[in-house]
């Protein structure tokens, strides 16, 4: 664990203050730290004393922290020895290669260059597979190193359940004026928007005294620890709210991550369950909480103290409408809460395509176009714009897309069940007070860290197994009323 | 070296950007990677691989890259191999918690408090001297360690030759009046000295690509290979210039590291000759340049117009005695050019006189206060403000300070060559232009890093060994023209 925090600090330190000579020393630093923890935590040492720990445990409360452990470490110890080192390097070469030609691809907006990388990752993905047993699907396996338990039949059953309702939902909202938003661009001074959002994310309930907030190019949360959560934001011309947005998402990845048991600190146990419940607790404050009417009639006269020249006119309900216009995009950064999903389901079903064989990587762009008309009415001008925007598929990152649609659905499920448990929510929000919400995802939540497999946690939290259902009912709400 | 360098950029991170709940994961990841980096050095392998090498440089040109790396990492060896595992572990612990005593002991001006950690330290350094082959003096294996080569019988003959002829500089200007000075206490805009200070470091040849400026509780430089040389200043109210004075100094050392050449880089040959040899690099920027007459013809007009309130109506030529006026000092971090030297004596003096046992810890703070009388001519009120100013022997830094004069001495003999070399040296200076001072440091000293032993690596950029003679030259001829 010293050696991972150890590489995630580096890591941190190379995105937000390493002077640009730095890169190759750097690079070796991490990758030397990474490989040695890699070394360490996969030696027969290690798969000793798993099996004397397992042997130990026989007979303990299963929900208990040791047996949990011992649980997590075997999961862990297994997935990191089926891989051959050989492999490993392998693969971190071709997708540190696939990255650069996808970056320069993307620039000249020419797949066709891309096109043998990304044949060559999606080929090793197949071969990573292969080193499991057999799944009931191949991407089960590549799901799973994100979202433990996850099966490919239930990302695509909860897909189903998503569609057909949020495609409804936009067409919906889709003939409404579009209510006045010049505000929305128009220039404001960078640390009066800082300077308010650390307010917020302060009053949320983040912890200065273990945690600190800097600048990089893509917003992130890395945690070294439980008591040591970095989070980073940026700033963007011409899109001011996008810092103070980026900054209620990172704060709530790190408050979970701050939020972890202290006895879990140093172990495998450490970090949140999965991408998706990580993701849950992004979305749950940049949406739920910082993107609804209770949260913006405490604070919106704030920020037009803080920004009188830009927003002093401005009522706070076309503020509020402003910050929630649904408005198809080819970008899926910039996508809105009604049409983010859309973006997420369409790279899952190109991905499971191209995994399974049944898409040839000649053929992705016009499959992408194609879905892209179909779920937003929309054809992208060039690849830039579409099938090469995201780095996702270069980095390796196959089995993650999915991750943001479930982030987006678990946070609906917390939301509606800590409504049902504390009616008084949406009335503290409106008085600026976030100490229940924050305590009682704390208790019930965040201190378990790793313990529980992420469908279980969300059973344990909300009563329910992960479902579609909260989530469409918090959109088709929010969309009606709006 | 990668796990060395990632300890390195962790510490900085420690004292520059970590919020403070970090401190424990801090102290776990630093610790980890030492020990790891420690045991990877120390391991039979590294010894066979060494035996390998030697044998393999047997006829090469002795001053080879190769054969002095041979040389070099033989030495590093054999030293990290004779101390063993349990003596520094058990070290740690003694000077962690001695710090920690003496940083309260300091608080309160209680010196008996600290006595019983000093004389622990001080057992402790005897065991260290005892894992050496016997010397001429115990002391000779502390200096070691700072000053390789260095021998103890060279200190006293170094201070005996200055001792007499720097307190007669003193006494010579002790009866002139004190020059007005009140723009050095006055009120500044931290960030209008910062800026000029950066100014001045970028004109110096600070190369930004491969550093940054960061602040932090005690300013310090630190070299992550010479790709990523990062320095840190404070700003201290009621001392504005200390930033700049400050800035000039780390990056004095951090060019040096800078400067060291490409083949050394992630190698025993990275970084500076030694502790004398830095710090001759930092002081020689900082004094040489930076507090002389030519220098400030240049720069002081920029600085009047950067602080015009303060500034505007001050002749330079009173700037400049202002910025060099000598007045002897309790403190020895405050303490001008002229009196440094014998802060620096005193305390070796006392050092030696504990670790032969001729002092016992008792009598310290009566020799200390006995010895700031007949040096400096002044009494400390109190021991907060005499023996417990400094952390070094807390923190088992015992062979240390000596490095502080050496480097005064090595800068005058360094500014003196080039000033034979260069006879324009001080007009170039007085345009601002140091591109030939860096560059000669850099072709003649800087390039070689740890390759050559720091005496000898004197002896060959100024013709002659370390002596004291430029110094004291540099000091008279400054103080009988100011």
């Amino acid at each position: 664990m010293d050696l991972r925090h150890s590489a995630d600090l580096i890591e941190w330190d190379e995105r937000v203050y390493m002077p640009p000579g730095g890169v190759t020393v750097h690079g070796e630093m991490s990758a030397a730290l990474r490989r040695l923890a890699h070394e360490k935590f996969t030696s027969d040492g290690v798969g000793r004393a798993l099996d004397a720990a397992r042997a130990d445990m026989a007979g303990a409360d299963p929900d208990s922290t040791g047996a949990r452990m011992v649980a997590v470490a075997a999961r862990d110890y297994a997935r990191a020895t089926r891989v051959p080192a050989d492999f490993v390097a392998e693969h971190a070469a071709a997708i540190s290669a696939a990255q650069h030609v996808w970056a320069e691809a993307r620039g000249k907006s020419d797949f066709s260059a891309f096109a043998p990388h990304l044949q060559k990752v999606i080929d090793l993905k197949r071969r990573y597979v292969s080193f499991f047993p057999p799944a009931d699907h191949p991407y089960d396996v590549l799901l799973d190193d994100y979202e433990p338990g996850m099966k490919t039949a239930e990302v695509r059953h909860l897909f189903d359940s998503l569609r057909q309702r949020q495609v409804a939902i936009i067409k919906s909202v889709a003939d409404r004026p579009a209510p006045p938003a010049e505000f929305l661009t128009a220039r404001y001074a960078e640390h009066d928007i800082w300077r308010f959002a650390v307010d917020v994310v302060t009053a949320f309930g983040f912890d200065w005294t273990r945690g600190r907030q800097d600048k990089s190019v893509h917003p992130f949360a890395t945690g070294i620890g439980a008591s040591d959560v970095r989070i980073t934001t940026r700033w963007v011309e011409g899109q001011p709210l996008a810092l103070l947005f980026g900054t209620m998402h990172e704060a709530g990845h790190a408050m979970y991550e701050q939020g972890v048991g202290g006895e879990h600190q140093r172990t495998l146990l450490e970090g949140g369950a999965s991408l998706g419940v990580h993701e849950s607790q992004s979305r749950l404050w940049e949406n739920m909480v910082g993107r609804s009417r209770s949260f913006w009639n405490h604070f919106f006269p704030r920020l037009q103290a803080a920004c009188p020249a830009q927003l002093s006119s401005v009522p706070v309900a076309a503020f509020y409408s402003a910050i929630n216009r649904v408005q198809p995009t080819l970008i899926r950064v910039e996508a809105d809460e009604a049409t983010y999903n859309l973006h997420i389901m369409l790279r899952v079903e190109l991905e499971l395509a191209l995994i399974e064989g049944s898409l040839r990587v000649s053929d992705l762009p016009d499959a992408w176009n194609a879905r892209m008309r179909e779920y937003l009415g929309l054809t992208p001008p060039d690849d830039a714009r579409g099938v090469l925007q995201d780095i996702h598929w270069s980095a390796g990152l196959f089995g993650y897309f999915a991750t943001y649609t479930l982030g987006n659905v678990i946070a609906a499920q917390l939301w509606d069940r800590f409504g049902r448990l504390h009616p008084s929510r949406d009335s503290d929000i409106g008085r600026g007070d976030f100490s229940a919400l924050l305590s009682w995802l704390r208790t019930e939540l965040h201190r378990h860290g790793r313990k529980f497999e992420p469908q279980e946690l969300v059973e344990r939290v909300t009563g329910s197994p992960v479902s579609p259902e909260p989530y469409l009912r918090y959109l088709e709400e929010k969309y009606a009323a709006n």
